[in-house]
């Protein structure tokens, strides 16, 4: 992990274009700001690990954060893979300030790394930024609602399935090529699968919807066919709300 | 859906008992009291549902209530069963004040229901209600991790085993005697698992380790062998902390 000091102008573009920072006073704004440092992992870099004490949180400039945790056996749980513009790791101030799982870097990513103790004091001190921490792990939680609920039902095929269908750039054309966002050893942990379940999962959906993969492209001939074949089993709709 | 208004003592100790609202100045607290009413429902009996305006949310008083949502294919998915002191709706004040599940009664239950609108006024007056809501939400999303990371890797008796350690009353003693708190149809859909799966997984509980069912009593002779059974296969360590 290399910390270096940021040009300012880029640490406060991306604080200000993060929700978590919206509508706060100049001093509030400033404070994050001026204590944020940027810094770089290359691929499997850990930024912290489960247990450990949190004294930062991170904000993703750009690349894939793999969040895991291990089990007394030592299988490797993936709970999300975060990218550009999330965050890492600031829930924890309301959890004794203890990081409830690991987070290591997917591939090369840089981060801003803004002091765990700074969040804390605007929360109390200012009210919108507790009404915005207040929304932002809303959001986490309604996400987390919709995973459980396909982990529940969905088999593998729709699972990946529906994985394909939030990189869809268009709901209303009928075709779509999508690149696969990293490799898919790491989308079948995501997806909470062994890699032979994936591969399964991916024949399977092959078979029942008109999609072709090649290396790391997907080429989706038939969207409306992918829909029918996951969204059935969702109570949501195509397409996703945002955190749904 | 038979609302009473209830003796207003009962209601002041039931809504200071809740940590949704510690701390609260004594104008808050009395606004809340006042605005509280005591429902009872009979079983099956529907508290609000997926997509209904959130004027309300709830403080289960007695009784489980079951919150669920439903697939376009219309298969009821079981997102968590809720009982005694647990809120019910209330994060709905940040998802557009929409109820993003249903909830009904598994069993007669007592609950007070509270107007959305006031819980709204007091997060934005009053900074110890949002600080009280940001570390309700976060312990929900702390449940919600860990459920994933068990959907994600324990298999089917590795979870029923998890849901009755819950049950346990005392972590060191060797045996313990268990009354399942609602139906086995509803434990098979509260684990995600169809009931087939549910009898299987309940077999196959019964053979690794030494547990007894009779009805809706399980006596556990050996809780050791039933915490390596199922906790191996966890991040976590026996017995759970809160939340997990």
């Amino acid at each position: 992990m290399q910390p270096a000091l940021a040009p300012k102008n880029n640490v406060e573009q991306a604080i200000r274009q993060c929700g978590l920072f919206d509508d706060l006073s100049q001093t509030s704004l400033a404070h994050f700001v001026q204590s944020a440092t940027t810094i770089t992992l290359k691929k499997k870099g850990i930024i912290f690990l489960q247990d450990d004490r949190a004294e930062f949180f991170y904000l993703i400039l750009q690349g894939w954060i793999k969040m895991f945790r291990e089990t007394l056996d030592g299988t490797e749980v993936v709970i999300d893979i975060l990218s550009d513009g999330q965050l890492v790791g600031e829930t924890a101030i309301f959890e004794d300030t203890i990081h409830n799982f690991s987070a290591e870097a997917a591939e090369k990513a840089t981060l801003l790394r803004i002091p765990t103790q700074i969040l804390k004091q605007v929360i109390e001190s200012e009210h919108q930024m507790a009404l915005n921490m207040i929304q932002n792990i809303t959001q986490k939680h309604l996400r987390q609602t919709h995973e459980i609920e396909h982990l529940n039902i969905q088999n593998a095929s729709q699972r990946l399935g529906c994985f394909l269908l939030r990189l869809c750039p268009d709901a209303n054309k009928k075709t779509a090529k999508i690149q696969l966002p990293y490799d898919k050893t790491l989308i079948a942990s995501r997806l909470g699968m062994k890699p032979e379940t994936f591969s399964r999962a991916l024949a399977k959906l092959k078979a029942e919807t008109d999609i072709e993969i090649n290396n790391n492209m997907v080429q989706v001939n038939n969207q409306q066919s992918l829909v029918h074949y996951t969204c059935n089993h969702c109570s949501g709709s195509f397409p996703c709300q945002n955190n749904e």
